[in-house]
């Protein structure tokens, strides 16, 4: 494993037999990462949210197992009985955060791996390595992925605005580094487009009611010294109307096989708002997050979350601020239809539509695959 | 002057001799009313913000000096000397709040009224007789008014809305009794709509970054016992979409010839997500936030705020949770273009489009001034 790009914010600090955590429940006030040298520690980091965003939690629990891996000593057991302590010590892991997909995804993975080592390993050591090294590579991977969809993205949307020689785009909630093992999905591309002296401005949304966008976001641009300003979710209209974006990227949760996409609550109104004013609207997300198995949004199914959200600052954490006694409606998602969307940017290209009707996005995954 | 109706929350508490102010910085966590004694009382509360609101924050100061002159005693000048004295309180009065324009209005308006009682008046009494009178009309005439807008409101919503027994609304930041003199403006209307039966369930947005919606709106609709939920303002469009609410009913800052209209940011958001998804959208404010001078809403100068009402809890005033260093960019209103609205709400009666089109608003004036 070689050393990480430092040009962005890091999340995740890994050096073979060493892995440091930046505490985000410290951000933005504090900088501070935390030493993480086993799974315990992984598991205490990925549950008391020193670390979140679905890639950024799968990476921090493998590597937290690798960690401890590779500082094993006095190990006597077969490969087998290596496999089958890396196997509980996964399972563990992902009791950490039980709903994240993307953890249980890789858990199961990375076991698939360590059995089909243990079947040829002479000894434990050899099934250890073999985890350590399918761990770094999901590491390796993870930053590689969100570098084309910012490459790709970049380009794509640079070749949408020629008559713009620089220009501004509007992103919502946290898809940077600090969400992903690094560089980041929609932030990427932002990242990508201030790379190729295309960027005039970022603008970040607050991203009510969790605040990632001027806690998280707002923390990133400013790392990077990206020009960016924040405004308040609701703002995002009149934002359009004075012409001050000429595009609006975000993240996804999920997208379905027709383009649909869920991401944080607030993404559909900014679809809605940017459609109006003739503002381009891109979704940018790893092939991981397309699920052919949904035929349209209308099988997204939403999670409501706490009203202390709402009516507690720091996201329900903080001192009251909101009436008590209110019903509370708090959807943490919501499905942006495709016709809204002018572009998914993956690590594999851009999905477009064809004919300016549809995506072909099953016809993209199969070519990709295929490849 | 009467006893107020006591059925909707009261921010100012008024018989002659006494005046409350219902503390607005305690809210919504308590419910603490300060007596106001004098003018002096009445500028530090208007100044420390225990009231807010251009109708309340008018009427407060008025009714202020009201006390203060119904306990005179010993006041040896003439009628003249009385008048002269009224006015120089009634300047103190407005450097309160130089900015607010309903603040000086008012002001200009009881100092005429003082003027001409002072060029008749055999003494100094009759005068201050003469103010208090005048000041107590002017709460009446408010809560008189938005009561006016109320039921037109409800009579003409329910009117559009004959496909539905009952229906839900979402309105935006605070037009109750906590921004008026009582009752409110659109949150008037919504109280109505309950009182007649007819109203399933409010919503009312967070209202970033000052959070009128949580603290104040929400706080006056569990008050008032109506069924209610709060949402965050980017949970607007999904809320639609779920097909919750069948209209949205906001106040007015200005409201231009044209119908355009200056309202708090994110109304603009909220009428463009109620355009798309057929939810009626209605305008509630009073004939004097309607400003013939202003051609269209190109016109009216829109005021930024300070970039700690979002890198800062409660407006601004508590702990940090933004990013440093990150722009900001917090315009107060927004303007709805005339399109977007299906009717303008008043306390003489709704101004609706002349053949779908477009608002007659100066005959609708001129009309209602003639009779």
């Amino acid at each position: 494993m070689g050393s990480q790009d430092n040009s962005s914010l890091q999340s995740i600090r890994y050096l073979r037999g060493s892995l440091q955590l930046l505490d985000q429940r410290k951000l933005p006030l504090d900088t501070i990462y935390l030493e993480i040298r086993d799974a315990a520690e992984g598991w205490e980091a990925i549950r008391e949210m020193v670390v979140r965003g679905a890639p950024a939690i799968a990476i921090a629990a493998a590597l937290s197992l690798a960690v401890e891996v590779s500082k094993l000593e006095g190990f006597s057991g077969t490969p087998d009985e290596a496999a089958s302590f890396l196997k509980k010590k996964l399972e563990y892991l992902v009791s950490s955060r039980p709903t994240a997909v993307n953890l249980s995804d890789a858990a199961t993975k990375l076991t698939e791996i360590v059995m089909n080592s243990a079947a040829t390993a002479t000894d434990a050591n050899q099934v250890f390595q073999a985890y350590i090294g399918a761990a770094e590579v999901m590491l390796e991977d993870d930053v590689a992925s969100n570098k084309a969809i910012g490459s790709f993205g970049s380009s794509f949307i640079q070749n949408q605005q020629k008559d713009f020689k620089k220009f501004s785009v509007l992103t919502h909630c946290n898809t940077g580094s600090l969400a992903t093992a690094g560089y980041g999905t929609a932030l990427g591309v932002i990242r990508s487009l201030y790379a190729d002296g295309v960027l005039e401005s970022a603008y970040c949304t607050e991203t009510r009611p969790f605040n990632q966008g001027s806690r998280l976001t707002a923390f990133e641009l400013v790392h990077d010294k990206i020009p960016a300003t924040l405004i308040a979710d609701s703002a995002a209209a009149a934002l359009m109307k004075a012409g001050r974006v000429q595009a609006v990227i975000v993240g996804a949760d999920r997208v379905a096989a027709n383009g649909d996409t869920a991401n944080k609550i607030g993404t559909y109104s900014l679809a809605l708002c940017a459609k109006h004013h003739g503002v381009l609207f891109y979704v940018a997300a790893p092939l991981t997050s397309i699920d052919l198995s949904l035929s349209s949004g209308e099988e997204i199914v939403i999670e409501e979350r706490s009203a202390k959200e709402l009516l507690n600052t720091r996201g329900g954490l903080g001192e009251q601020v909101g009436a008590s006694g209110i019903g509370v409606w708090n959807p943490a998602f919501d499905v942006t239809p495709a016709y809204l969307i002018n572009g998914i940017i993956t690590e594999k290209g851009v999905i477009t539509k064809i004919g300016n009707e549809v995506f072909n996005i099953k016809g993209f995954v199969q070519k990709t695959m295929s490849n």
